[in-house]
């Protein structure tokens, strides 16, 4: 009986030939990454203190400063201070603080690597199965037992394959894909399972794409999303000087709890409408609502393909003036590739305001925050109440694409009139 | 017996041939900013409304929401949404937001004209002085009766001519002027006077220079800054197609209630160390000192020329580890300048953040808050107690130059050592 690359990834870091869904097993981890929200200063600190315990490995700790840069308040700012003199003095190398959201960096960096196993103090670590990593959200409990013994246990969860082929139709986006998906299996359709994407239209996308994919896996309760890593993974990798990693594939007799079969050309443009990630609909059906913000940024939707889709958009064309458009690079190397390509000037050109990456108007943090009563459609990954502002604003979910045409029009729109 | 150009300004407004230091005047407004901090939701709006009263002269009133942009909380958000909101009722077309500190605005946009009284919420509104216009910040009460009248009492201020001769060393820049000044004076020392900029040094500057020599002024307690207008100024507003203003010149046989006189060779870089203004010192008695947070944006310090010098210095240089560079381009246009020109590029990759243009960090409102114990070196205008953030946090104001070259070393630093 074959393995899915899940399973062949648990059962390598357990040191087993293999594992079945429903097994616990103590896994070892290869990169421990803490934000700046849930890390090291929500007892983690104070705790290994506490034990006299040190760090397993400080090689394989990352902590990014993401989502309180640049702080808006003293609280933040207190938060950075206490995280950069936190690594600093248990010695951790990897620290990068106002860079971007930590997912874009774990890539980036080469932290995200294939047949590894990432946990992460945020929910969407899931990003990294991009590049056919199992990467995982986890708790600061969880982080702590983690830091001191460099292993983790877990349930081995089912997987769900997700067949895309065919080719998507111009101005039809990752995010489409990945909003169709989680509006047909719900919110929890996918519950402490894996999301494994595959089929021809994914193997077609660019890994900014890829990364939107498995970063929204948790949207649907997903334990992670995956993808097989091809050439355009290996690449990558080599060219950022990381080669000591070892692939894994699912087998093809692997088992699902589910497969799935989309056509790429069946599909148009989607929105999650207020207030659930799941409340998908073709944008049609929320065309034409006004909006007062609009919003590309955030480790789903602030990537340098993002921002080539939405200068296509803007070029030439000026953001309509009850609309503002918000602009956060998710990285500073995403904000340079940008920057060097014209690509920013494009955008600012149209009206569009360039933010420093980081998290925060996604979380409601700061940077771009939502008054009562105003209606934003973002390119980031939930839409809950009161997640970017106050409760009585709106929030629809949609592609770069979407959202770029939309901040032109000041209304909701389907991108493909903007083509 | 002559006048000052302080003087000639208010006899014009006021329909006299002439007015004397200690004369009450009524005075014909010419342009009325609000900003969205102190504008029309205080009292303003509300106000004219239970009043009945109705704008003088819609045209000639400016509303820049700059201070909240981006939004950092729901309050924030609430104040921009607002001043939008009631910008459209009253039909307001000179509306700004987010597009930078609505000092910078208001010269780019032409508001800010030779022989003019303009008149704003925000005290550094004699920044306007740089182009020969009457600036001065008033309160929101004021501003109630100039919006429903066009006019506002004022007692014509006595004048204090400063003038500097000879050429600004290498690496020496108009904040160090202005400093010293300052420091010398102290920062009550012009209180409810004009402090006139002249000579060889001031005509020798470029208008982003003596734009931060008049918006700090109002550090010395002074009712507004003035340069006398010339073909910079001229070429300026001609190139941005504004012909319609009256310069003003100061008669040689005007009475000054004082004259100082420097010359710019024997001028050292300045800083102003905490919790004044005019704290000033040489920087030789605050180098050394390790910095957490450097600074360059605001209506002082983040203009194009400020970029230009803090880009030579980082040029191929890197920000020290501990330090985090922070950079808000005074503007819009400030921004895309910059950007075409390549200098946000090498401000990025020298380690630089670069922020929305707006007032953020300048005032601790957002976007780069200092947390106890940390220590920023600034391109602003105050340094007072709790003014980027805790109170516990001390700020040191400098140039550009000073700010660029520190965010290098990490530490405090004579800018001249980087040239």
């Amino acid at each position: 009986m074959g393995m899915t690359m899940a399973e062949k990834i648990l059962a390598r870091h357990a040191g087993k030939t293999r594992v079945s869904p429903g097994e616990i097993v103590m896994a070892r981890v290869d990169c421990a990454m803490m934000d700046d929200i849930l890390g090291p200063r929500v007892q983690i600190a104070d705790e290994l203190k506490r034990l006299g315990a040190s760090i397993w490995d400080r090689q394989k700790v990352v902590v990014i400063s993401d989502h309180y840069s640049p702080a808006a308040n003293v609280k933040q700012a207190e938060i950075l201070a206490f995280t950069r003199r936190w690594v600093q003095e248990v010695g951790i190398e990897h620290f990068y603080e106002g860079q971007g959201p930590c997912h874009q960096i774990l890539a980036e960096k080469g932290f995200s690597l294939p047949g590894t196993l990432l946990v992460g103090t945020d929910s969407h670590t899931c990003t990294a199965g991009a590049f056919g990593c199992f990467g995982t959200g986890i708790g600061s409990t969880e982080m702590l037992g983690v830091l001191v013994t460099g292993q983790i246990w877990l349930r081995v969860p089912e997987s769900i394959k997700i067949n895309w082929n065919g080719n998507l139709p111009e101005g039809i986006m990752a995010k489409d894909v990945v909003l169709k998906t989680i509006g047909d299996i719900g919110h929890a359709g996918a519950t402490y399972k894996v999301m494994e994407f595959a089929g021809g239209t994914i193997r077609q996308m660019p890994l900014d794409e890829r990364m939107c994919l498995t970063n929204m896996a948790v949207e649907a309760g997903a334990k992670t999303g995956l993808i097989e890593p091809d050439d355009k993974v290996f690449d990558f990798l080599e060219a950022i000087g990381r080669t000591n990693y070892e692939p894994v594939f699912s087998d093809p007799e692997a088992v699902y709890s589910q497969i799935l079969h989309y056509r790429a050309e069946d599909l148009n443009p989607q929105v999650a409408c207020p207030h659930e990630v799941d409340n998908v609909r073709d944008v049609s059906e929320a065309a034409g609502l006004r909006i007062d913000q609009a919003y590309l940024g955030s480790c789903t939707g602030g990537r340098f393909h993002d921002l080539v889709v939405a200068a296509r958009i803007l070029k030439e064309r000026r953001v309509a003036p009850h609309t503002r458009l918000l602009v956060s690079p998710a990285s500073r190397e995403t904000w340079l590739k940008a920057s060097r390509s014209g690509i920013l000037d494009i955008l600012v050109e149209a009206g569009a305001i360039i933010l420093a990456p980081g998290c925060g108007a996604c979380l409601g943090l700061h940077s771009g925050i939502l008054s009562a009563g105003e209606r934003c459609i973002s390119a980031t990954n939930r839409n809950f109440i009161g997640r970017m502002g106050s409760k009585e604003a709106e929030v629809y979910l949609a592609s770069p694409a979407t959202v770029a045409a939309s901040a032109v029009e000041g209304r909701i729109v389907d991108p493909r009139h903007y083509l």
